[in-house]
C-alpha cells in the first residue's frame, strides 16, 4: 500500500532541524508559522492542507523548555484538528527529562507531567533521543522510536584515530552506557567515581576502576551545562597520567561560564550534537555533529513501515562516514 | 462536618497575590519553593505536608504565559502526588483565553489545549476572573468558579463621584458587559463602533450609539496590552464632546509603548486590577485595585460550603468600601 | 493511495439531506433502519456492511433535539462497532449549541455535554454549520469542519437583483457575521441595537447604525423560532423609511406563531436553508435554499483529502448559480 | 463524622418520586426547575447551593425515555459544574435496559451508550430497581445500588391471603426470578414455555412445568407494555384448570390497547409499582404499590455508611407493612 | 485499497491454535518469544517488525487464566509500543466471562475488570466465541467479533447421521441455545429444569419438557468442567427411555476428576472444540473438533472487509464438511 | 475532623502480612474471601461492609505474580463497586517493577502495563517498598507512598554489634542505594563492578572500589532469586581478604538452588524482609525481619493527615528497637 508523502514541519526551535531532515530525503519543509504576541502568547498556524495526513513536528525542548513545551502542545492540536490521520512528535531532546522521579518528598514527576500532555494533545508517536533514563519511555502510552547517537559520535571519533583510547565515564550511573562506547569503538573502559575512604573522612576522593596511565582519554555524559563534571573527570586523569583528553555529550547546552570552563580545562575537543536546537553559546573547543540524518532515515523507515531499531544493527552509509570539517 | 483550615499556595508569580489573600482571611501563606534552572527547567516544591488536605494554588498565565502555564502543570502534579484531597487553581487572569476559537483554518484552540492539560495535571476545580468570553468555561470539564471584578471596580469608580457618568463600550463585541457597567453605576450606556458608510469607502470611520456629548465617558474593556483600543475611542469622544475621560479594564497588561501612549491621551485615569501579577510597566495615570480580597471571599465560601455566586448579589463590605488613596 | 468509495447514511431527521448529499455525488445512500418502539426507545440498525470503511451520518439536532440527539449516538456506536474506520457525524444544525455558557449559577453547559457524549459515543470527525458561537469547536476534541451557510445564501440573494440594498444585523451581537454577509454582498452593513436613552427610561429604544432611509434592507441572523427579533427590527426599519425588507437566517425553526408573525409583518422573503430538517411549519413568505451540496463538496474534499476551509476561497459552480426557483 | 444533611432533587419525570422518597426520610424536596423551550431543548436549573453536598437526583428512563435521558445528562452536568461532592442518579426504571446485547449484526448496545454518557456527565453513583438482566450493572464503571422490588411486592400479595397460589413465569427467560418469588412466598413454582412438538410443526405450543389446575396463579415478569404475554400465559393458566389469575411486574409502561388487553383478559389483578413515573395509562384492574420508600431508606442507609444489600436481608417494617387500600 | 499481508501470533497457550489458523490461511506464524522466568514473570518479545501492521494475537484465557490473562496484556503493549497499527485480541475461550454480575453483594464484575484492562493494554478489536452471555460484548468499547461454533459442531453431528434425534437443555437458562441447535440440525428440542413439586419438598426433580421417549438426545450446553451438568441429564433421559446419549459443548475444560465421571456416564460421544488450548485431560470419548478455521475465515473476511456476520448465513464449505475421523 | 476507623483487608498471599500490621495498630482484619475455582478463576469476596470508608488491601506480587496481580485488580473492583470511598493497594514487593524500561526492540514495558490496570481497576492510592527503579513511580498517576526498608534493617544490623564494617554494592548500579546503606550505618561503603582490563580479554574481572581488606563486609542488593550476585560478590570479598561476609537485600525471593548456593557459600547471614509474602523456601542462614510495623505506622499517618516521609526521618521507636531473635 503506497503511502502519501512525509510532511514534516518545524517548530520555532526546531526549524533548522526539520530543514536538515528535508534536505536528506529531498523534499520541501512544510509551510508554518508561529507568533510569539507582546503578552507572550504562542500562536501557531498551518499553512499548507494536513488533511489525512501522517505528519512530522520537529521542536526540542531545550533551553527554553518551557515556550517549546507550550508551544509543542499547540502543534499538536493544531495538527489534530486540521484532521491529520497521525501527529509524530520529534523531540530531539526532552530536557524535562531530568524530572524522572520523586526522589525528595512533595514535587513532581515533571517528564511525565510533559510527557501526559503531549500525548493528550494530539500526538500519536514520539521519536526521541538518548533520554536521561530509559524508564522515561514508560512515561509515555504512546509508541516511542527512541534513537541513540552513539553510532553517529563513535563514527566521528573513530575517524579522528586516536591511538591506545580509553572510553571514561564520569561516574558509576553512566557506566553502563560507557560500556557501549568502548564496545563500539574496540577500546577499553574505565569508570570515575567520587567515594569517601572511610565514613569519617570529609572530602570526597576521584577513584577510577581501570587503567588510564598514558592512555587517551574520551569522556563520555548524556548532557552538560556547566561543564563541571567534565572538568572535573578530565583533571583526575590528568593526574592519573592520560595523555590527551576528550569529551563527547549527547546534548549540548553549555551556559557561558561552562563554554569558558571547557576552554580553560585540561580537554581538547568536545564532541556533541545539534539535538538542542539553539545553543547560541558555544566553547571555541567543541564540535557539533548533526543527528539530523538518523532521524531522517527513522522517520522514512517508519513510512515505510520498517524496523528503526534495525537501523542500529548496521548504520547506513548515507548517516555516517560524512568528510571530516 | 468541620473541615481542615484552608491552605493558599503562591507560585513564582502568584505569590504576591497568595499573601493578599491569606492577609485578608488572617491565615499563614503556604511554605514551598520553585526553582529555574540554568537551562530553564522549572522545579516546584511544596515544604509542608498537605496530606488528605484542600489546597489553593495561584498562578495567573499572563505575562511569560508559558513558564507560568507550565510551573502550573507541576504544581497540580506534585500536591496530587503528595495526597492533597482535592487541588483548586486560582489563576487571576487566564491569558491564553484569548485563544477560544479557530477563526482561520488549521489553527490551535489554544485555551481548550490549556484547560484539559491544567486538568490533566491534577486541578479539580479552578477560580479564575473575567474569562475572554463565557463559552470558556466550556473548555474545562472541572467545576469553574468565575468571579467578576465588576462590583469592586464599579465601588472604587463610585467613590470618585464622577457627574454625569455615561459608560461607553471601545466596540460592539463588549457592549452587553458594558450595560452590566452601566446599571451597576446606574448610568446610561453608549456603545462604539467602527464602521464604513456604504461598502466602497475605504476607512472606517468611528459610529458611537448613545449620547456623550457634554458628558463624562467611562471606557470599560476586559483587557489592554497596546492601549490602542482604549486611546482611539477616547479620541473619538473628545470629538464627540465629551468632559473628561475615564478608562477600565479587568486585566492589565501594559506593554511599555502602550503605557506611553495612555500617559499621552486624553484618558485621566485608567483602572484596573492586580490579576496579572508582575506588570512592571504601568502607567502613571493608572490605579490598580486589589481583586484579591473577593478572590480571599470567594474561597472562604468554597470551604464553608457556600455559594459563591450569592457573593455577587451582595458584596461584602468587607471587600469594597475600602478607603480610596 | 486510493480510497473506498463513500459511504453516506441519514438518521431519521437526516434522511432527505442525506439523500440529497448522495444525489450531489452521485451515489446511493446507505441501507439502514431506525425504530420507534411503542415504549418511546429508539432501535437503530445498519443493513449493509461498514467495515474499515469510512462512514458518514447525517442527523440535525433539531425540533426533536433529544430524540435527534440520543439516536446520533445509538448511530455512532452502531458504526464502530461494526467495525467502521472512523465515523463522521455530519450535524447540519446543532440545537444544543445555544447551551453554550454558564450564565447564571448552577446550570449545565448543555453544548459541552453534547459534545462529549458524541464523542464518546463513537464521532471521529464532526461536520456542522454556522455553530451559535465559534468556541463551540472547542467543546469538541476531535476535528470539526465547521461550514458556512454564507456563500449559498449569498449567491441566492445576488441573483434576486435588489437594488440599493444594506445588511441589518437585528442586534450587536450578530454584527460581526452581518458585515461579513455585507462585504461578500459588496453592500454597505447598518446594526439594529434597543438600548435605553438614559438610566432611569423604561421602554427600551431601537437605535440603528447605518443608513437605511430609502434602502431596501436584508436582515441576517443566525436562526429563528418566534420570528420576534426579524418582526421587531423590520417594523424600525420601515419607521427609518427603509422601503423593501428581506430576512435571511442560517438555521430555520418556525413555530407556528412564528410563521404567522412573519406573514403578517413587513417582511417581503425570508430566505433560510434546509438544514433543520424537519420543518413542517413554514411561511408562505419562506424560501428554503438546500445546503446539502455544500456538505456533499466537504465530503468529498475531505475523502480527497483537500482542503476544506479553500471552499470557501472559492465555491465551486456546481454549488451555487443553480436556477431560481 | 457526621455528615451533611440528605438533598434530594427530581427532574421533571421523577419530581413525584422524589418527593415521596422525601416524605419518607421527612425532610424538604430539593429546588430546582426545568424548562422545555418551543424549539424542543431542556433546560435544567438548581436553585439552592449544593457546594461539596452529596446530592441525589431521580428521574426513571421511562415513557419519554429520550427526553428523559437527555435531561439526565443535564442534571448531572449542572450538579457537577455546581460543586457538589458528588452526584448519584436514582433511576427507578432503566428503559434502555432492554438494549442489552448485539444480537443481531450491527446495531448499538444501547444501555453501554446510556451508561456510559451517564457517567461521562457527571454520576458518582447509580441507584435503580430490577435491572432487565443482571449484565448490565457492568456497564457501569461506577457503584450501582441494585434494588429488588420484590420483598415490597411479596408483602402485597401476601396480605392479599389467596390460598393455594403458585407462582408462573411466563417463560424460560424469566424462571430464576419467578422462583425467587415463589421462595419468598413460601408456594411452589410453575415455568411455561412455548415450543414445537416436533420440528415440522408450524404452531408453537404452550407447555407449562409444574402443576396449576385448580391453583390460584400469580404470573410474574419484569414488565408490560402491550400486556400480550401475560394474556398468553393467563388463558393458558385457565385452559390448564387454574382458579383465580394475578400478575405482577415490577415496571409498568401499559400502552392504551394493552390496558384494554387486560382489562378483557382473565387476569383478576395486576400488581405493579411507581417506577417508570408518568404512566397515565392504568388498567381498572391495576394496583401500583410505591417503592419510594424502599428507594429512600436505600438513601438513608448509603448516607449512614452502612450496608444497602442488608435492606433485602430483613426489610424494614416502615417500608412494608402499610394499610392495604 | 490493498492491505498488507496478515500477521498472526500466539501467546504461550494459544500458539497452536494460531498455527492452524496460519495453515488454513497459508500463511507463516508471526515470530515471537515468552518467557516465565524463576520469579514466575512472564517476559513478551516480538521477534519481526509490526510496524504500521494490523496484527493478530491468539490466547485463550483458559486453565491457568491469570497467567494468561497477564501474558495477553503484556503481548497489548509489546505489540502497540512497536508501533502497529491495530492489534486484534483473538480469545477463543474467554474464561472470566463467567464473573458476568454482582450477584452478591461486595464482589467483582471480573469479566469488565478483564475487558477494561485488554483494552487499556492495546487491544483494538476482540475475537472472541460463545461467550458465556450476551451482555458481556457490551463490557467491551472496542467492536467485538463473536463466532459462533454451532455451525461447525451441528455439520459434525449431521455427519454422524444419528436417527430420530433430540436437542436436550440441561436447563432453562440454555434453553434458547438449545433452540438453534435444534433448529439447525431440523429436529425437535427438549428442556430439562430442576424444580421441586410443592415448596415444603426438600428434593429437586428433574423435568423435561418435550418427548424423548425412545429417541436418541443430543445434550447441548457452553462448557463442562466437572462434567456434573452433563452426566446428570443423561441419566434423567435415559429414566425417560431416551436411547443413546449424546454431549456437545463449545468449550471443554474437564477435570480429571470430570474425564472419570463422563467414562462411567451413559454419554455415548462428547464433542467439542479446540478453544481452550491446552487441555490435556481428556476422556476417551471426547471428540475434539477444531474451530481454527473459522477463526482464520473471519480474520480473512475482516482483512478484505467484508461482512463477519454474514459468515454465518451461509457457512464456507472450506470451514466445514471434513472427512469425519 | 474525625476520621471512620482503619479498615484493613489481606488478598490472599498478603492475609499474613496484613494481618501483622493489624496487630501493631490494634485493630482486627477485615473480613473478605477468595477462591480459587478447578478452572483456575479467582473469586474475591468482601464480607464486611465498605460503604463510604477508606480501605487498604494488602497483596504482593511475588512469586505468583500473575494470580497476585489479577486478583489485586478484582479486588480493587469489588471495593469500588462496594462503594468503599477510597482503596489503598499496599504492594510490599511489585515484583513487575523489573520490567520498567524497553531495552530490546518489540517488548512490553510491563510495570507501566500493571501500574495503568490496577489505577483502571480502582486503586486510589499505592504504597509499596524499595520499587527497583525510583522512575517507576511515575508509571502510576495516582500518589504512590514509597518506603525503604533501609531504617529497619540497619537497626537490625546495628543491633548485631558488627566491627569494622564496610558496606559493599555487588555492582555499579547499586552504587547509590549501597551509599544511603553507608552513611546510616557510619561505615565506609566499596562498589564492586566486573570489567574486562582491555577490550580484547574474553573474561570478565571483579574490581572492588574501596578498601575491604581485614574489614567484615555486607552485601547489599534489593532482590535475590538464585543467589548468584551476593555469592559471587562473597567470593571476591574473601579473596581480598574480608573477614565476616554478611548480606542484606530488600525483597527475598530465593528459589531452592538459589538458597542452597547461600547455604554452601562464605556467606554468614542473609537479612531481608517479609515483602515477598509466601516464600516457603529459606536458607537456614536467613534471617527475616518483619517490614509490616513500618507500613502499619505509614498507614497510621496517612489515616491521620501527616506526612509519611517524616518517617523516615525519625524512625519511631515503636517499629524499630525490637528484641533481636
Amino acid at each position: 500500500m503506497p503511502k502519501e508523502e512525509i510532511k514534516i514541519f518545524g517548530g520555532s526551535t526546531g526549524k533548522s532541524f526539520a530543514q536538515k531532515m528535508c534536505d536528506y530525503i529531498g523534499i520541501d519543509l512544510g509551510k508554518s508559522e508561529v507568533f510569539k504576541f507582546s503578552d507572550g502568547n504562542i500562536f501557531v498556524k498551518i499553512c499548507e492542507t494536513v488533511r489525512d495526513k501522517d505528519v512530522y513536528l520537529v521542536q526540542p525542548i531545550g533551553l527554553n523548555p518551557n515556550d517549546e513545551f507550550t508551544e509543542l502542545l499547540f502543534w499538536m492540536d493544531a495538527f489534530k484538528r486540521a484532521s491529520a490521520t497521525s501527529v509524530t512528535a520529534i523531540i530531539p531532546y526532552f530536557g524535562y527529562a531530568k524530572g524522572d522521579k520523586k526522589d525528595e518528598p512533595r514535587v513532581s514527576i515533571r517528564a511525565r507531567v510533559c510527557a501526559e500532555c503531549i500525548e493528550l494533545a494530539g500526538a500519536d508517536r514520539i521519536i526521541t533521543m538518548d533520554l536521561h533514563s530509559p524508564q522515561i519511555q514508560g512515561f509515555f502510552k504512546k509508541p516511542v522510536d527512541h534513537l541513540f547517537a552513539l553510532p553517529i559520535l563513535c563514527d566521528y571519533v573513530k575517524r579522528l584515530n586516536i591511538d591506545d583510547l580509553v572510553v571514561v565515564s564520569p561516574d558509576v550511573g553512566f557506566a553502563k552506557q560507557a560500556r557501549n562506547f568502548a564496545s563500539t569503538l574496540q577500546v577499553p573502559v574505565a569508570i570515575g567515581d567520587k567515594t569517601r575512604k572511610s565514613h569519617d573522612e570529609k572530602a570526597k576522593v576521584l577513584e577510577i576502576i581501570g587503567n588510564v596511565k598514558g592512555k587517551n582519554a574520551l569522556v563520555v555524559d548524556d548532557f552538560s551545562i556547566s561543564g563541571g563534571t567534565l572538568v572535573d573527570i578530565a583533571m583526575g586523569l590528568k593526574e592519573r597520567g592520560a595523555q590527551r583528553i576528550f569529551a563527547l555529550v549527547s546534548h549540548l547546552m553549555l551556559s557561558s561560564s561552562g563554554a569558558e570552563k571547557i576552554e580553560n580545562s585540561p580537554i581538547e575537543l568536545l564532541i556533541s550534537t545539534d539535538t538542542v536546537g539553539n545553543n547560541s553559546v558555544i566553547s571555541n573547543k567543541t564540535k557539533i555533529v548533526s543527528v539530523a540524518p538518523l532521524f531522517a532515515e527513522a522517520v522514512l523507515r517508519i513510512h515505510n513501515r520498517e524496523s528503526v531499531s534495525s537501523l542500529f544493527d548496521t548504520v547506513p552509509h548515507s548517516i555516517i562516514n560524512k568528510p571530516l570539517n
